[in-house]
């Protein structure tokens, strides 16, 4: 029967909830006619639902010329982005990101922590979070009333639908915690959990460059290297909710052992660590001018001091980024051949090495993949920066809270008067 | 705009559409108050639509013993299985199967050649198609007038929405060729065209052992290596129709040259053509007293031959298949790690060598993926044998026939009298 309901989800929700998540997700905005074009609803259907919304304050119009209708204005109806807040939380591995942004997915002020230990366990962590969270908001002087929902992104494999991490492989201390039900505890809204590639890979589909994309890839190179999937438009988690982890999917010939217990993992080549731990190499047998000098000057040699190599023409570190870029390469080819996407995007601090790293990927992809899985593929970095996380967990709020499925309760509580959309 | 159209689907239909399609797929038969709570709609809108579906014929009803009603038996609606049948073709690089089924996909009668040769060219090898159709429609006296549509898989990527085959590397000949266009003139209704292995991933989940499983592979091992890609419930084909092409995913350390014009390719190392050429070189250099006898005799060696062999206890074709599933598996381990599938299915002539050669798959997958992506995955051969492409072909018409866009139109047709659901 599960997958009976999965199929049914297509029609058991309210009219009203179905019109809100085509506006919601209209993003620029859509005329009443379109609605009803979209949808299927009567003119008369459009118009009573739409009034509703209208006065549950979470949609707004404006008017705009409108190209159909020989350039006279139009009335579009879109999300009102001014319609409460949303807490958003992007934890790394060693970085915490917490904003808050309105339901549009946009930043308005962001604090973040950049060495953290996750494995200072659960509370710990969520403890500074909700700190920051509470130090914001009361920075922006946002009454509590006014919050719709919280997002977080772990990294982490996790049950979706209880916001618990499982078998998490660098974060144990967290296995089976329930984030979700802290952070609802915390702040007293809804809050929603997810991988910290899923979320990324969701403020791509909505505020990034695969705004246009059904299929895509979103790739995030860092300490950890993982991949989001959109399938069909919407994210993908997979059975247990570990679809993506490509950080140990194996690279041709290696025999490293990775902290996972397998051996020739993506990661273990082409994580920061390793890249840390060649460059460290490459300064103690004077192969790297650049790095020799930061190491005889008794400095940290980091992922950021191999970027300033790059830059500055080592190159030995050059080398070293290419190489990299091939293992990266070596899997992502698999990756275009398996699941045909329209784009990848690679976001992540390794991917700040730009097309030093991200070239040898693409020579990988477009001399071992075959040309219909290629020819209109685009392969390019993200333009969100660092914060993509935080804008893709306030999405993930928006994602969920219009979800034609808990839509109706949530517009019901606001219609009786007691949260945050008319509370301005 | 594409987005969003992908999106309003869940809107953009009639009441009854939807109704419908939750009844087609309920497959078990679903009663009128487990429709109202799926759907959402009032008892008496169910029942008005319900009635509608009764008199096209293309639903009926079954009293059956009530399991949430004290054992009292309840009317279970299901789709009518004898509202008209399908023609179902599935052809492969080397082999032709046709079959009428009902619309749930049962083969009433198959026919098959087992020799042909693709690249003889599309109308030639569709106009055999289409005889042989005639020919069991004969045999089984079905008027025309019965037929639903038809349903076709190729072993080729394609544009699913005009049945064209996009740059096929194996059958040349047809690219750009449309396909669904030819059959719907055959035969004067409705043609839909997939790749082989889509066809079959829809038979293993809707007549197969995928059944309970929202996402899952099926991997096709044969003369080519593919994988249908079944992610919620629903098939995957990619942006550009050629998801799941395996065969050209690389092997570790392998430098073949494939017929696609690169090497280390998993087809090249594991086809059913790697096998036989295999086979040939045991039995030339001695290695395998059964094939060598076979050889002596002047007998062409196929795969059928190594397969025999293995039953026999040669160990040099056992080692030789234990060989092969270890590249399959490396492949299909990336694919657990990257997909996180709850299932995977092996069909295709190479899976009929059992466990001899899937056991070598589980190893891999066991060995080198992460525990909870394989804790609850299940492995295995397909059940539903050589007409598994048949009757996936034929579910394919019943998924587009009464996919809530395409069925208003269908049943205002039937119920205007003109075609087959009522023409018994």
């Amino acid at each position: 029967m599960e997958r009976l309901e999965a199929y049914s989800n297509i029609a058991a929700v309210s009219t009203v909830a179905k019109i809100c998540n085509i506006i919601v997700r209209s993003d620029e905005g859509i005329t009443r006619a379109e609605l009803a074009r979209f949808t299927g609803f009567s003119k008369s259907t459009i118009t009573q639902h739409v009034d509703t919304l209208l006065s549950s304050g979470f949609i707004t119009q404006i008017s705009l010329p409108d190209k159909s209708n020989g350039g006279r204005t139009s009335q579009y109806l879109k999300l009102n982005k001014d319609c409460g807040v949303v807490v958003a939380i992007d934890l790394g591995i060693t970085s915490l990101h917490v904003g808050i942004c309105n339901i549009m997915g946009e930043p308005l002020a962001v604090k973040c922590i950049e060495n953290i230990n996750v494995n200072e366990g659960p509370e710990a962590i969520l403890q500074k979070a909700v700190s920051m969270a509470n130090d914001l908001l009361e920075e922006l002087n946002v009454p509590k009333r006014r919050l719709l929902g919280v997002g977080m992104g772990v990294p982490a494999p996790l049950e979706f639908s209880t916001g618990r991490p499982v078998s998490p492989p660098v974060m144990l201390s967290w296995d089976g915690y329930s984030v979700k039900e802290y952070l609802e505890k915390a702040f007293g809204v809804r809050a929603y959990v997810d991988n910290d590639v899923n979320i990324m890979a969701i403020a791509e589909l909505w505020r990034g460059d695969a705004r246009d994309d059904l299929n895509f890839l979103f790739i995030k190179l860092g300490t950890g290297i993982g991949c989001g999937i959109i399938s069909n438009g919407n994210i993908y988690r997979g059975s247990n909710g570990c679809a993506g982890d490509i950080g140990h999917m194996k690279v041709d010939g290696f025999t490293h052992t990775c902290y996972c217990g397998n051996i020739g993992c993506l990661e273990k080549l082409a994580g920061a660590a390793a890249i840390q731990e060649r460059a460290y190499e490459l300064a103690r047998n004077k192969e790297s001018p650049y790095l020799e000098k930061l190491l005889s000057q008794g400095e940290e040699i980091t992922c950021k001091s191999v970027n300033a190599a790059v830059t500055s023409g080592d190159i030995s570190c050059i080398e070293l980024i290419r190489t990299v870029g091939g293992y990266i390469g070596d899997v992502v080819s698999n990756l275009v051949t398996f699941f045909n996407p329209s784009k990848i995007v690679f976001g992540g601090g390794i991917s700040n090495f730009g097309d030093v790293i991200i070239n040898p990927i693409r020579k990988k992809i477009y001399g071992s993949c075959g040309s219909l899985a290629t020819k209109d593929l685009q392969i390019q970095r993200s333009r969100l920066g660092e914060n993509c996380g935080v804008i893709g967990a306030a999405i993930l709020v928006r994602e969920e809270l219009f979800h034609p499925k808990e839509f109706t309760k949530v517009l019901s509580s606001v219609l009786e008067g007691d949260t945050a959309a008319n509370g301005k």
